[in-house]
């Protein structure tokens, strides 16, 4: 099934917002196998919307449409509908008990306003939005689709994984899919697709491979399809062990969504717990590891010892490494991951001290230079990495790196 | 003028990469009072490329296209842009001069399928690619104009800076430009907008402002155009100086781009110094401070003390405090925040303890319960903020608020 991704808003069209969400959901439209042919990013004014749709129509089965939603827009996505499906607004019961609930925990009144959010096409079904305020729309009209979501990231998520794709999946001939995903780090996308090109060639043709690198890491996505649900899982989960027995030694994690996560998995699986020793990464390995909830049950806390002094009166780097060795230094990295460690009574330590730049290097240490450290009860790993000179970039690698030293530490300590 | 861009590639259609390219141009137009009516993401067809160049034109002066060059490409969109303007395809000296140069840097010959990159149009002026070896490609047809450039990011920005900017430019008749943002916190877009709608009405018609509202701040972005510099600019500095008689008390910064950014500035001024206790927030203060580069200069680390075992132990926090009124309460944010600055040895602590959620709420203290804190060496200044069960909007509105308060604290003690 063809579908056109309609995106509304002016902080769009001026740059200030990049669409991730048209990513994310042509991720989620592909991976069920459906075909998207257009992304179209729109002002919100009634005719372009009006003459968006028609022609989206024109060349797909299902349009979806973020954006244009919520009171300081007039609700001008809804208003636009109504008048394109020649419905009217009524009243929905169940996404007003959703705004006054929504008020009643951040303690304000519900104003007329907040209440025109629950007003909805009277030809739609409604989407719960258990996220937000304004709800979901979805219209079937002359056996095409169209649905409005909000363009609130997390909103359009939750519609989309929630009610969206389980509806349209549901018009599907083969409307059995089942996914999986492999993490891989510490090699490059075309040296693993050479890797697992013999194994790639000899899928089963309802089996679909997508390659999705991020920086320093890869995610691979397999995707089945179907009508047995049973017989495509057990058929999947042979290929994926096939491609572990090839690939195995790059393998982060399994049904994650980033390294984070594989680091989440690893440690609830053996009951371990971690703690942090940051320089150059600046606190992104702990704002990384606490990005997921839960993240409480294995991460005691962290050290940002940014400064020399803080290395020193904080963590207790010797005076003389940092004198003699310097702060970006197999010496410091270890003392660092070593007395985290210990500091915070945890059983595992990562620890990062290198030059992120632009300024700061040298001949010797040129910016990108960068010390990652593991350290368990029982032994410290260390390695150097050169990541060039992109700032954000270097902390990003650094990160993923110092993960997959973590992962295979706790592996050869615990099992896998 | 009105601008459409068309973004032509498989890759953007099934999600595996993110639009960022028609975010940059967008940004680069919009500063330059282009409007940008329309982003389009297409395949690489030829049919797909025709119709969406026909309808851009009917609704714009300028269409700006990306992607669908190169080797792999099978140079579909040049063809197909031969084929709409009925031009032939004829070999560009430069440009295979460039392709020549740069294959000698990296040691390759330069096969028959990399001379093919240097065939253009012969209607159009060659825009030259030093950044790769696909040109640039101008074409003024009937009053309208098309550039085609290479997808890849540093090869557009390249162009779009150093060629297509330039010339888009020098059709305007207001060419002079001048730009100025303030950035706002504790304060929300509609009550902002209120609050300075008569200033707002009484702008000169050379002058625009934009609102552009991220999670717990606003950015307002003041644009003024005409043909004498230094005249729209003392105009600019004027109009802007009365904004902040009217709302000073809600400017967290003036030319920054983000709230860390107004904190460095603060600093920087002061030649104060900074560090951070976090529990909440998770290492997401010191992850934003330290993306800035030269943050060295002022930040000199910080805690994250996730558990209470690290609040006690790392940081000093008493006991019967964590007993008593529990890790989120105004005497443990106190606590955290006196004793991070001494420890850290530093001019001011930001400090932030609360429930980020989804789970861990109780009634007295629903998710999204925070406390935040900041200490300097003669006061320490705290606040309680509410903010809903949305984890990562918690943690970042979190921020941006104890930023706030330390930009005021920092203000009151040093002088603004």
């Amino acid at each position: 099934m063809k579908v056109v991704i309609v995106s509304i808003g002016d902080e769009l069209l001026i740059g200030q917002v990049v669409n991730t969400n048209a990513a994310a959901m042509s991720q989620m439209l592909t991976a069920s196998n459906f075909d998207v042919v257009r992304v179209v990013t729109i002002s919100d004014k009634a005719e372009d919307i009006e003459e968006c749709l028609r022609t989206s129509l024109q060349m797909a089965d299902v349009v979806l449409i973020t954006g244009g939603l919520g009171p300081t827009k007039d609700d001008i996505t809804k208003h636009t509908l109504c008048r394109f499906f020649g419905a009217k607004l009524i009243e929905d019961a169940a996404s007003l008990r959703n705004v006054e609930e929504r008020f009643k925990v951040l303690g304000y009144e519900v104003t007329p306003v907040n209440r025109m959010q629950a007003l909805v096409p009277d030809n739609c079904t409604v989407l719960l939005n258990k996220m937000g305020t304004a709800p979901g729309m979805w219209f079937d009209v002359d056996g095409k689709i169209v649905v409005s979501m909000p363009g609130v990231p997390d909103e359009m998520q939750y519609l989309m994984e929630q009610c969206v794709m389980p509806k349209l999946r549901s018009r599907l001939d083969n409307s059995e899919i089942v996914q999986t995903n492999v993490i891989f780090q510490g090699i490059g996308e075309s040296f693993l697709s050479d890797l697992v090109e013999q194994w790639e060639l000899a899928l089963p043709k309802n089996i679909k491979v997508a390659y999705l690198p991020q920086a320093g890491m890869i995610k691979m996505r397999i995707t089945a399809t179907g009508t047995d649900r049973q017989a495509i899982e057990r058929q999947l989960f042979a290929e994926r062990d096939k491609l572990i027995a090839i690939a195995g030694q790059y393998v982060a994690g399994i049904d994650c969504q980033s390294m984070e996560e594989c680091v989440a998995q690893k440690m609830l699986q053996h009951g371990t717990t971690l703690t942090s020793a940051e320089s150059c990464t600046g606190g992104t390995i702990a704002s990384r590891i606490t990005r997921l909830p839960g993240a409480s049950q294995y991460f005691k806390g962290g050290f940002v010892v940014y400064s020399n002094e803080l290395k020193e009166n904080i963590l207790g780097v010797r005076h003389d490494t940092l004198e003699t060795f310097g702060a970006v230094s197999e010496e410091t990295v270890t003392q660092m991951a070593e007395n985290a460690r210990r500091r915070a009574n945890a059983d595992y330590a990562v620890a990062t001290t290198g030059v992120a730049g632009p300024s700061g290097g040298t001949p010797q240490k040129p910016v990108g230079t960068v010390w990652i450290g593991v350290a368990s009860a029982h032994k410290t790993v260390t390695r150097v990495l050169h990541l060039g000179n992109n700032r954000s970039r270097t902390v990003e690698r650094t990160v993923n790196n110092v993960f997959m030293d973590l992962l295979k530490l706790v592996d050869e300590e615990c099992g896998r």
